[in-house]
């Protein structure tokens, strides 16, 4: 059975419905109304849109499910790093007329998994039909955070802190897709990418010496460029971030193949910190203490651009959703 | 100068940014940072999604700016009915890479002059590639009623009152879309719906007597039809919403062509309120108060169902995303 051969309506009603989570406490708007209402759950709210057509995330190793969670995943990896708490979650959804209902319920099964291993609500959402699929996913969050860190505030003399672990998504992107499809190590970490929220709760409670913070989505040399030209500084890295250990073996321990791998991927959803160097203790022992993966790799140095040590020159690629893979520096 | 041959990266820094307001006040959080924070305006947040393919609202007379506009108004229409004020605005979209950037930036600007109209101020977004054009609008507003009207809570002996003005997109739809291009009043009355945010501000005064409230994006009957199915209640319809005068020039008066023009339209973004008998005066005074255009249509009954005094029957169609205009009843 094809989606054009029920209706929007059935789908909505029979498929759709039963991943919804009802409504909040406190809220009397509930789905198929046209809107949701609830009361904050702290002072200040964060909203965070991110959408993807899902040809763009289906590595040839990902069911649709699998891409479904994945862009569930990086919308949620936006409120990490600023410090918010997400809540709930809104999608719109284009799907095309001939893909079979089982398909398109594996999507919404892959969305679903994925807000409930994050504690969000799903509350409703809109479908659309679109020859080219795509999933455009709303979250709404809170943090106590009187001031969430925003990517232009690194100073010189912060101490750059990297969440997460680097290498696997860089592996895909430098050796292709047919090669990293035979590494279980890459498949296994980039199947279904998994936010940590413990780091989005150290950023609210250190938001004042968190001074600049982004997710790693399009890369982590994107990040950090992004991190030092919007805050009109330089970045100095002495160390890479953490790898899986199989890049070590692939790499030979050769650095700038170390470099490579952890600087050109994407969808790791770790976070690039600039931190006071007077709250560094802190946050380290905030991260620490909630056993989150993390790397201290550098700092903020006063000249533009990105230098890393030992290695003569920096390559970094990003993804560019008109362009494909472009070369950024 | 296509989209594909300016990278993602200089068409958001570009041309997106300038169209993008400036952080609210309180806010710490702004384009291009992947989220936005903000300090709730009323004690309780509503958040829409509303979403679309570019094609399935270009009427041959709309160009891709009244298209976009189109959709804003749909997406601000649905906080309208809830009571509530839409005051944010996030835009996901996908365009396609052979798009010209002229043709990008008046779907840019179609948005921006709608959000303008409206007080809403557009805080960011996400673009993608796709090659069936779609924007996703994500709307936050506030608002002051303890409860908002649902649509499912209309009771034996509420009044049914309609705003708006019917009967422009009716004909579009019954006599198509060439025959439609050709009357002035038609298009002028379709290019660019407009949502009456007053409305809203009546509902949220008087949400103790609004019983069930839904905006007419899908046409009128079926607007009519859903509150009274999901309310477990029936409708009796004793006479025409307000129509523009060329539609009794057309229906020659007969009250059969003029209730087909008036129920299955789409796009009107009226608002279909049940109202408790004994709060209807105030209503209908504080509509009144702001010049809002409305008619009081009929009631609701115990039976199931929609009855039209003076009908032997009734059609009723709708526009499906996935299975196009089907009859409803």
């Amino acid at each position: 059975m094809k989606l054009g051969e029920i209706s929007e309506k059935s789908f909505i009603e029979g498929v759709l419905a039963k991943y919804l989570a009802g409504k909040p406490a406190l809220s009397h708007l509930e789905f198929p109304d046209d809107a949701s209402d609830f009361i904050p759950l702290a002072p200040r709210t964060v909203v965070s849109v991110d959408a993807s057509s899902i040809a763009s995330v289906k590595l040839p190793w990902r069911s649709m499910g699998d891409a479904a969670w994945s862009i569930a995943s990086g919308a949620v990896s936006d409120h990490v790093a600023k410090a918010s708490r997400p809540a709930y979650a809104f999608v719109s959804m284009g799907l095309a007329p001939d893909m079979s209902v089982e398909e398109a319920e594996s999507i919404l099964e892959g969305l679903n998994q994925a807000f409930t291993h994050y504690g969000v609500k799903w509350l409703g959402g809109d479908t659309n039909s679109s020859r080219d699929p795509w999933i455009s996913v709303t979250i709404v969050g809170f943090t106590t955070a009187k001031k969430p860190p925003s990517r232009r505030g690194a100073r010189e003399g912060d101490v750059i802190v990297v969440t997460g672990r680097y290498g696997a998504m860089g592996y895909a992107v430098a050796r292709g897709f047919n090669e990293a499809a035979r590494q279980t190590w890459v498949v296994e970490n980039t199947r279904r990418p998994l936010v940590d929220l413990r780091v989005g709760t150290v950023i609210a409670l250190n938001y004042k010496s968190v001074h600049a913070s982004m997710d790693v989505s399009d890369g982590l040399g994107y990040t950090l460029l992004e991190i030092a030209r919007s805050s009109n500084v330089g970045l100095k890295i002495r160390r890479p971030p953490l790898l899986y250990k199989e890049v070590y073996e692939v790499c030979d321990g050769k650095l700038e193949c170390l470099y490579e791998l952890a600087l050109n991927g994407g969808e790791e959803y770790g976070v690039v910190m600039a931190v006071d160097k007077d709250g560094l203790k802190k946050v380290l022992e905030d991260l620490d203490s909630y056993d989150v993966e993390y790397e201290v790799v550098g700092e903020v140095s006063s000249g533009g651009g990105l230098i890393v040590e030992g290695l003569a020159s920096t390559r970094i690629y990003r993804w560019d959703q008109f362009a494909g893979y472009v070369k950024y520096i």
